[in-house]
């Protein structure tokens, strides 16, 4: 067994996803929100089921200034020191490299598993047994990627093809794959070879810390300067005055997908990136005509639709097929399903107008 | 001319439609709305056409209890003795009977406009001349009914066959004909002879009561005790003991269509009944692909919808066409335009489930 005292959750709650307006917005976007079976929002999701492995003292909350009353909000576990919110967004290498410092800092040995908080997963025992071996293959120095065992043709995500075993349920990453088409996706499927990227990684601080310094050297000597500031206790001014400087660079391009040698561990439950409102209807529970409801809703010939709205507000359908629903208060989105993507056109409109609280 | 200090205006404004669910409500029905172009509620834009050629003083509204206060509010301008507050509805002819026994009282010779409150009309003037041509007609004693000339094949408002010209721009009406199906209905529109029928009729105070002990016996002799309590003081407590004893019959098919000569003004001017959301639409100014939004919506590949919300609510549709879609703040409705109908049908489900309010 791994001596899980060694194991950190650094969970990445920074986003502002604008696929789910008009319910998530700028200032509470979807790792906030409780979509699909579970009442709890996302974020309190990811750390109640990462809390069964590795407890708040040892959990790490990466999220944004203008979210972090948020995040204390959702998890008042969390002591304030455990929540980095970072000035600006620079997508995940930075952030994960900065909690990389605070981490090793704490423990040199430390062992970390990185997380988005907006995922959807289906079974905590699975995704718990995942973790804890994923945490065991990075204790020996691998750079370890979760994937999830497809169940579908899915286009929407990006596939790990698999390699040789390298210890039980341990395998070689042979390859990242960008999203597929339809018919390189059902291959992929097809084969059995492939995962889908989950987003979702182990490693010991400070081997990430050591691929950073490599890959990204200028990310490295940044997160340099912020270690020693932290030690001189001066780190906030010197991240708020530099951080906007971090190249914006995700983990899987910047670094994973650079080292030569990355591990897999296979996880088989339920998941889901929650890309759009479509995965909220596919993950809800439906009544006998596939329709998501609100409480007391009404349908009338109508299939397949998913509604969302505020508590208390009765939401009727006649007749309608394969459509989103969404009333956020202030705002209504009426949208078929299968253009539930193209919410983000009207994030963009509004803000091109100045409507950015929309 | 006629002798226009002898006419008075009957509103009547006691419906409670239900086809404007969920913003029609029980207690705040269609005549308090503003539906298609007017930004004034069709019971306010009732009163101020007709007051165009009759004064608030000879204007009477015939409302229900529950609804009274609401019209004393649109209509300031009304004393309180010119609203009549019916205990329970009984459909248009005890309505038009009783605002008859008050009319009459007033003045034995006074001829009365009866309008419904919920109609949309386009054009005050040609409304007001085809009012004042029925108003003539009717001082002469004629029952007289306004016809509106058809714009296209309609099947779901009845018909008059007119007759020969009486007067100028007065003709006999030969029959009243119920909604027809498409076929006929687009022979009563070529032939030329058939007009729509409007609900609005003119005649006197004295010659509907004479039509109502006639064809009506058991109404007449209640409206006689109505009359005989009002001129002692004491009206409004037989009226709340008996109005529900009265029996419910409209006035069309209880008078109009018993009497065997009805004389029949054309109108020309938009008129609609205002049955569906379907007619919000079609009367309200549409963009360039045929949506009526509300300010600041948005329309992505959207064309032919409805979308009304409350004021500064945001609504998005996406690539959706020929919806009604209405937020009433505490209940939102989507239905395709062509089922627009069918909201009767969850009203009739809320009703049966207890939600009276909704």
């Amino acid at each position: 067994m791994t001596d899980t005292d060694k194991a950190y959750a650094i969970i990445m709650a920074g986003g502002s996803g604008t696929r789910f307006w008009p319910l998530s917005r700028r200032d509470r976007p979807k790792q906030f929100l409780s979509l699909g079976p579970d009442a709890r929002s996302l974020l309190r999701a990811t750390a109640e089921r990462v809390w069964d492995l590795i407890p708040p003292e040892r959990t790490f909350v990466v999220t944004s200034e203008l979210l972090r009353e948020q995040v204390e909000k959702e998890l008042p576990e969390l002591e304030a020191d455990r929540i980095l919110a970072e000035p600006v967004g620079r997508n995940t290498a930075p952030c994960i490299g900065w909690a990389a410092t605070h981490v090793k800092r704490l423990d040199p040995d430390a062992v970390m598993t990185v997380l988005p908080a907006d995922h959807y997963i289906g079974d905590t025992e699975a995704y718990v047994d995942t973790l804890r071996r994923g945490l065991q293959a990075a204790t020996h120095g691998d750079y370890v990627t979760i994937g999830i065992r497809p169940t579908r043709a899915e286009t929407g995500y990006g596939y790990i093809e698999v390699g040789s075993e390298l210890d039980p349920g341990v395998f070689r990453a042979r390859r990242f794959v960008e999203k597929p088409n339809r018919q390189r996706a059902e291959q992929f499927v097809a084969s059995g070879c492939f995962l889908w990227n989950s987003g979702m990684f182990v490693f010991l601080a400070s081997r990430i810390l050591e691929a950073i310094d490599k890959h990204l050297p200028g990310l490295g000597e940044q997160l340099q300067r912020y270690d020693e500031a932290a030690r001189a206790g001066d780190e906030a001014s010197v991240v708020a005055e530099t951080y906007a400087e971090l190249p914006a660079v995700s983990i899987d391009h910047g670094i994973m997908e650079k080292i030569g040698s990355v591990s897999v561990v296979p996880g088989s439950f339920d998941w889901s990136d929650l890309g759009s409102w479509t995965s909220a209807w596919e993950l809800s529970s439906r009544d006998e005509r596939d329709n998501v409801l609100p409480e007391g809703g009404i349908g009338v010939d109508a299939s397949g639709n998913y509604a969302w709205a505020p508590e208390g507000k009765l939401v009727a359908l006649i007749g309608v097929e394969d459509l989103v629903v969404v009333d956020s208060g202030d705002a209504l989105l009426v949208v078929p399903r299968e253009r539930a993507q193209d919410v983000r056109e009207i994030v963009a409109a509004l803000r091109e107008r100045g409507d950015q609280q929309k």
